[in-house]
């Protein structure tokens, strides 16, 4: 029994395999993205339930449009005017979170040995969601302020079969770093120039503890040739699996036939229910704690690294979102430290799966969003001697 | 800027067209393959909804492993007994609905080129699922007992490059027909004999009005080579989105790991949900309940077209699910009739994109699940008109 070429270059995510590992109470772990359950609105979830179907009875449980559920297009829509987006509700297709944003993206842009570059590190979920089209990536140096817009042209002007650019100019995943108003500029005008679709990627950008947001790199979008990809799953909950892709023209006809096909359509009541909270409730009051939840533990955690963690390791100060990444001095595997971290029940993320050609193992990602204040300290501290050990 | 060449191949399904023309409450629809809405237990549901936050709240809310909620892959796997099948949770995958069990089937199992057979006509919804992965289609002949055995054997010895065999066998969509228990038998033997993998799709199989339910091809799989898809849309409701897959060793690994990139896993509230459901109410007396309403409409459905079509047209006799096909004198074209009834309001979907490989334009399919009696009456007199004046 044959299965396609694809599957030779698909293996589980590490994180997902990890994740498994951890889920012994005693471990406190800085692994996953997950966002504090103590902060999801469940009572609200309850009443939204209960309106949307004493309302909507038979729409919410019926099969419905590939595109979504106007009202929630719509919604979506007004909100990303805050990050300099003018857009309407036919520009907004609903997904199953923006990890299928991903995988449409793939599936769209994508044939065998076509290029994708990202930034060095990428979203590990992106490469995995990519991989499966067979793509070659190629990455572009990183550093503060996001892509290094002169290592992009540089590639631009040698490598034919270029296909896509993947960014995460938000609090990026893994790093916590943001991209500078000035290279998300550049990016758009060497899409334009080598005629290029761009996916912006930001999950995170409505969770910033500090500082003004810049405007989205669609923003600065006149060809409609960059796709915006967002999720509820930070600034919500990620259990009811809403995302959604920002694209217009050409670009969203095919995100929305590869839609129906991959699916059908995303949840109707669960479009219905976060529409409804967004309705009845505050949700930017909502946002406003979670922030203020997960600022608390940023600064809990940064000064607990500065404490605990031995010289020689360095950490991005993040202003927003859920890491901080961390680099060891280079001869050292991060694997073989978490190894000895899981023993002292301490978890993280080693950085090699989000470098997609791989080869750098000496960093790793640190989440601060999903462990309370006394967990973080302890944790770190644990960590702390862990590296001090190995580091001597 | 370039897409992939996959996307060349790709339309917007016709049926999903057709449903967003109809979207007029004037129109008596035959067209979708909706189930009653009436039929939805909505009161349970807002039960279950609260029971799960209550009883869950966190985990509820929160990211889930990929392959699905336990307890329910637990329930799905005993009701599978029922069709003969001995599994265990370990062999079920939560997915959105069946439609992405057969996405994830085309990644897994089809390259470019890559030969599926299927029956003839086949559902089109998997049809275009796989036109992602550009495989090419044989269609096998079909009879009153489904895929004609004969016609298979002659395939697989001439054609290399079959990679999938793709078959409906209870109340086959379009067809409404059932494949009797020796096909179902010959069917596996020939795939251990060709080394292929097959997938049994089977939305309908739990509504059955009469007669005794055959035991499922998987039932007679003895070397893991059989997927079987199933979902709740039919049976509890299709808004939710959930469907699975049962399969076995390598298999499911290989499902397992495109769903993760997929999506990362489906919604962890929704599968708490019907959980909860089969757990606090009785799921039996549920289906009884909707297999009543059905079986009514289909007899005043096949008696409404025995007296008002005109001769000439032949429907099948679906002993449950949701359809009957009809087929047309051979010089007839379904897409203009079609536009002839919708100018009487009313609709059915026209048979030609149930061929992959076109060419059959004289057969149609007609839903009986989703309109009531009278409507169901008044909307096959209207349509026997339209068929009386272009048959004259």
């Amino acid at each position: 029994m044959k299965f396609a070429s694809r599957m030779e270059n698909l293996k589980a995510s590490e994180i997902r395999e990890i994740l498994k590992l951890i889920e012994n109470p005693e471990v406190i772990s800085f692994a996953g993205g997950l966002p504090a359950p103590e902060l999801f609105p469940v009572e609200e979830m309850k009443q939204v339930a209960n309106m949307v179907l004493d309302e909507d009875r038979d729409k919410a449980l019926q099969y419905s449009p590939t595109e979504g559920f106007p009202p929630l297009r719509e919604k979506i829509s007004l909100r990303l005017r805050d990050q300099g987006i003018a857009s309407t509700k036919d520009d907004v297709l609903i997904t199953n979170g923006s990890q299928q944003g991903l995988d449409l993206t793939g599936k769209i842009f994508l044939d065998e040995h076509s290029i994708v570059l990202c930034e060095s590190p990428s979203y590990l979920g992106a490469i995995n969601a990519f991989k499966t089209y067979m793509p070659r990536f190629i990455e572009i140096e990183t550093d503060d302020d996001g892509m290094v817009m002169e290592d992009l042209e540089r590639v631009l002007k040698q490598v034919d079969q270029v296909r896509l650019i993947y960014v995460i100019p938000d609090f990026q995943n893994p790093s916590g770093r943001t991209w500078s108003v000035e290279r998300r500029k550049r990016l758009v005008e060497l899409a334009n120039e080598y005629d290029l679709p761009v996916v912006e990627d930001n999950p995170y950008g409505e969770l910033r503890f500090e500082g003004e947001r810049p405007p989205a790199v669609k923003s600065f979008d006149t060809e409609n040739r960059v796709a915006y990809l967002g999720t509820f799953s930070k600034t919500f909950c990620p259990g009811l699996r809403i995302g959604w892709i920002l694209a217009r023209g050409e670009m969203m006809q095919k995100y929305n036939f590869v839609k129906q096909s991959s699916d059908l359509h995303t949840s109707s009541i669960s479009q219905r229910e976060i529409n409804k909270f967004m309705e009845v409730y505050d949700f930017d009051a909502h946002i406003e704690k979670i922030k203020e939840v997960y600022k608390m533990r940023r600064d809990v955690m940064m000064a607990a690294i500065k404490e605990e963690f031995p010289e020689g390791i360095s950490c991005t100060y993040p202003q927003g979102g859920l890491f901080t990444w961390c680099e060891l001095p280079e001869e050292m595997d991060s694997k073989e430290i978490f190894k000895k971290a899981i023993e002292q029940n301490v978890a993280f993320v080693p950085g090699g799966s989000f470098f997609p050609n791989g080869g750098k193992e000496n960093c790793f990602r640190v989440n601060f969003s999903m462990m309370g204040e006394e967990k973080i300290k302890e944790g770190i501290k644990r960590l702390g001697e862990v590296l001090r050990i190995e580091m001597e």
